[in-house]
C-alpha cells in the first residue's frame, strides 16, 4: 500500500499509470530554433525542446490536438517510447486509440517546455540555465548580478511561442484543441489569449487563467528551501547541487498538490521506525515525514534545482495581464477542476469562468471526485472521459 | 488597506484588535512548579509559566473558564495590560463585561504553554530550550546526540499538565468550559479526554481532536526553513539566530493559515517595487512575497527558532492516542471551524464531530463565514457569539 501511495506521491511526474492492454508506442524528437527572442528581450541561440505526437496530422492539418505539460512532468503525455516501459505518459487514461482524445481521428502531440524540471532525463530536451550557452561553451547558469549572461528569466509566454514555432513547422494553421493540465492548463489560456485563430477549443485542467496572489506567494514558498540550502550558492553550485533544499522544496510541491485526507488515508500518525518514538528525540520521526522526505531526495537527484526556480518565476509571471488575457481568449473551454484543489483552489476556477462567461465565451465544466486535490486533475482525468470526447467531437 | 491586511497578515499573534470602549486590564502573573516531570519522563526544575484573569473567581470555584493559546500567541487572550496599549488580547471580542464570555459571571483565565514562541516577550512567562536550565546556569538548549541534556520535547499533554497544576493551585476542581482556537482547540480536546471530571464543556474553535498525517507534515513543512538556514547549527545559534529561515518558516504558517483569497484580495499580483520588472531579475519580487517576508521577519527577531521547533513537535504528538482520546471525551463540545481552514481542514473537524457524536457527546458545530481560513477562528469569531453565550449559560 505504501508503495501505491507513493507512486502517487512521487510529485505528479513520477506517477506510474498502468500500461493499456494495447500500448501506444511514440519517440522523442527534438525541435530547434536557431534564435529565439524571449519576453525579457534576450535573444538566445539553439534553443531545442523535444516533443512527440501520437496518432496522425490529416492532409489538411486541422486534427492536430496540443498537449501541454505541468510543472513537474514532460511531454511525455500518453502512450510509451517502448512496450517494455514500466509506465505509459501521464493522461494515456484519455490519449490514445478509442480513448477521449482518439488517436484514431486526432494528431496529439506535446513537447517539453523550457527549462524543463529534468534535463539530465534522456527522455527530455530542454533550453535552460543548465544548458550550454553556444557562446561560451559553458551552462548558461541562474541568472544574477553576478551572472548577468545567464539563463534569462522565461515566461509562459515563452513557451507558447517556442511551441508556436513548433507548431507552425509542422504547417498546422489553427488547433483542433489545446490541453493541459495545472501549468499545461494555464498554457492553454496563454496560447487562447495570444493566439485566439489558432486555437478552436481549449481544455484547461486544474488551471485558471490567472496566477493570483496567493499562487504568486505559494511558488515563492515552494522555492524557499533551495534559496536557503547553503549549497544552492546563489545558483552557481556546479556540479555539488542543493540537494537537501531542493529535495524539502519538492516535498512542499507534493503535499500543497494534494490533501490532507490523502496524507492521512495513506500515512496515518505511524512512526518512520517503530520503536523511535518522536517523544524521545528530533530524529525520530512519523512516516508521512520521512516518506515525503525520501520522494522528494529521489526526484531532486534527477532534476535541476535551478530550473525548478525558473518554473516557479514562469509560473508567477502568468499573474501579469490576466484581465487583458480573459479578455481575449474566444475558444471555447472545457474546465475541468478539483474542488479539493489548494494549488488553483475552486474560486479562482470559478473566477476564471465567469470572466470567460461574461465575455460570452462558451464554458463547459466538470468537477472532478477524489481526496487527491490538485493531483485528481491526473490520476482522476479519466472520470470526466465522455465529457472530453464529446468536446472534442462537437 | 495594505496596513489593514497585514495587521492580519501578520501572523495570528500581531493580530491587533480595535480597543472597546471599556477596556478589560488584567496584567501578568507568574506561576512556578519547583519540579515537572515531562510525558517524556524528564524531570525539570523550577518550571515557569505566565498566566492572567479576567473577572473573579465565586466562592464555591465553580465559574472558570480557562482559555488556551494558539501556536504563535500567549496568554493574553482578552483585554489589556494598560489603557495605553494599542491592541487588546486576541479574543477580545467574546471575553468580557457582557460579552459572549461574560467576565461579569465567569472567572476566565489563560496561562503561557510551555516552549512559547515569543520567550523574550516581556508580557511572556514560559520555560523552554531558552530557559536557563538551574542545574548548569545556562540555557537548556535545543535537545540533540551533542546535547543530550537538551531541554525535553514536550507534548499538549505537557502543556495541559502544568495547567493542571495551576488550577489546583486555584482550588478549582471542575472548571465550567475549556475553551481555545487551533492549538489552544487541540488543549481543550486533551483536557477533555485526559480529565473529563474536571471540564464540563469544552468550545474547541478551527481544531480537531487529532493531528493526522496531514498536519504532521505541513508542521514539518512549516520548520523546514529553520533546519536549512546554516546558522539554525543543529539548534546551537546562541545569540546569532536563524533569522533568514526562521523569518521564512513563520511566512509559511502566515500563508497556509489564511487563503489564496485574501492573499489576492490584499495584494493582488502588484510588482514590490514599481519600475522593476519580475521579468527582469529574481531580485524583482512581487508585493505579496516582500510583505510576507517581511512580517515574517518582524515576528522572527521577537520570536525563538528552537521554540518553534519545540511547538511544531509538541502539535506533532498530538497525532498519539487520537482513538482512545477521542472516547474519553465525555465534556458537550462547541465546535466552531472555518470551511475554507487549510491547517485543520474541515473533515478533519467532522471527523472529530462524529467520533465524539458516536460515543453520545453532545456536539454542536458553527461554521464562520470568511475568507480568511484558519485565522477566521481568530478574527471572526465574533460571529459566533450569541451560539457561545448560549452554550456557556445551558
Amino acid at each position: 500500500m505504501l508503495r501505491r501511495a507513493f507512486a502517487a506521491a512521487g510529485l505528479m511526474a513520477l506517477c506510474l499509470l498502468p500500461a493499456q492492454a494495447q500500448d501506444l508506442i511514440t519517440k522523442k524528437q527534438v525541435f530547434e530554433l536557431p534564435s529565439f527572442t524571449t519576453q525579457s528581450g534576450r535573444t538566445l541561440k539553439s534553443v531545442k525542446v523535444g516533443w512527440e505526437s501520437y496518432g496522425t496530422l490529416n492532409a489538411d492539418k486541422s486534427n492536430a490536438i496540443l498537449i501541454c505539460h505541468f510543472f513537474s512532468a514532460t511531454g511525455h503525455a500518453a502512450g510509451k517510447y517502448a512496450e517494455s516501459d514500466k509506465a505509459a505518459g501521464y493522461w494515456d487514461a484519455i490519449i490514445g486509440p478509442g480513448k477521449a482524445i482518439d488517436t484514431n481521428k486526432y494528431f496529439v502531440f506535446s513537447s517539453d517546455t523550457l527549462v524543463n524540471l529534468s534535463p539530465a532525463d534522456p527522455n527530455v530536451t530542454t533550453t535552460g540555465p543548465a544548458s550550454i550557452d553556444p557562446d561560451t561553451g559553458k551552462p548558461y547558469g541562474y541568472l544574477s548580478e553576478a551572472n548577468p549572461n545567464g539563463f534569462p528569466i522565461v515566461s509562459i509566454r515563452d513557451f507558447i511561442e517556442v511551441q508556436k514555432k513548433l507548431v507552425d513547422s509542422l504547417g498546422i494553421k489553427k488547433m483542433h484543441m489545446v490541453g493541459g493540465a495545472s501549468m499545461g492548463g494555464i498554457q492553454t489560456f496563454e496560447w487562447a489569449g495570444a493566439y485566439p485563430d489558432m486555437v478552436a477549443r481549449i481544455m484547461p485542467v486544474i488551471a485558471s487563467a490567472e496566477a493570483d496572489a496567493g499562487l504568486i506567494d505559494w511558488l515563492d514558498i515552494w522555492a524557499t528551501p533551495i534559496r536557503l540550502d547553503p549549497k544552492w550558492k546563489g545558483g552557481d553550485y556546479g556540479n555539488d547541487p542543493p540537494l537537501a533544499g531542493f529535495a524539502q522544496a519538492l516535498k512542499i510541491v507534493t503535499l500543497h498538490a494534494q490533501t490532507n485526507a490523502w496524507a492521512t488515508g495513506a500515512f496515518g500518525a505511524k512512526w518512520a521506525k517503530e520503536g523511535e518514538s518522536p517523544y524521545k528525540s528530533f530524529s525520530n520521526r512519523y512516516l508521512v515525514e520521512t516518506a515525503l522526505d525520501n520522494a522528494g531526495m529521489a526526484r531532486a537527484k534527477t532534476s535541476d534545482a535551478n530550473h525548478f526556480l525558473y518554473l516557479v518565476r514562469a509560473n508567477q509571471l502568468f499573474g501579469e495581464g490576466a484581465a487583458e488575457r480573459m479578455k481575449a481568449i474566444k475558444a471555447p473551454a472545457l474546465m475541468i477542476y478539483s474542488p479539493g484543489d489548494l494549488v488553483f483552489p475552486v474560486e479562482s476556477v470559478r473566477r476564471t469562468a465567469d470572466a470567460l462567461k461574461a465575455n460570452g465565451v462558451p464554458v463547459e465544466q466538470v468537477e472532478l471526485k477524489g481526496n487527491r486535490g490538485h493531483l485528481d486533475g491526473v490520476l482522476s482525468i479519466k472520470q470526466a472521459e465522455q465529457t472530453i470526447s464529446a468536446f472534442v467531437a462537437k
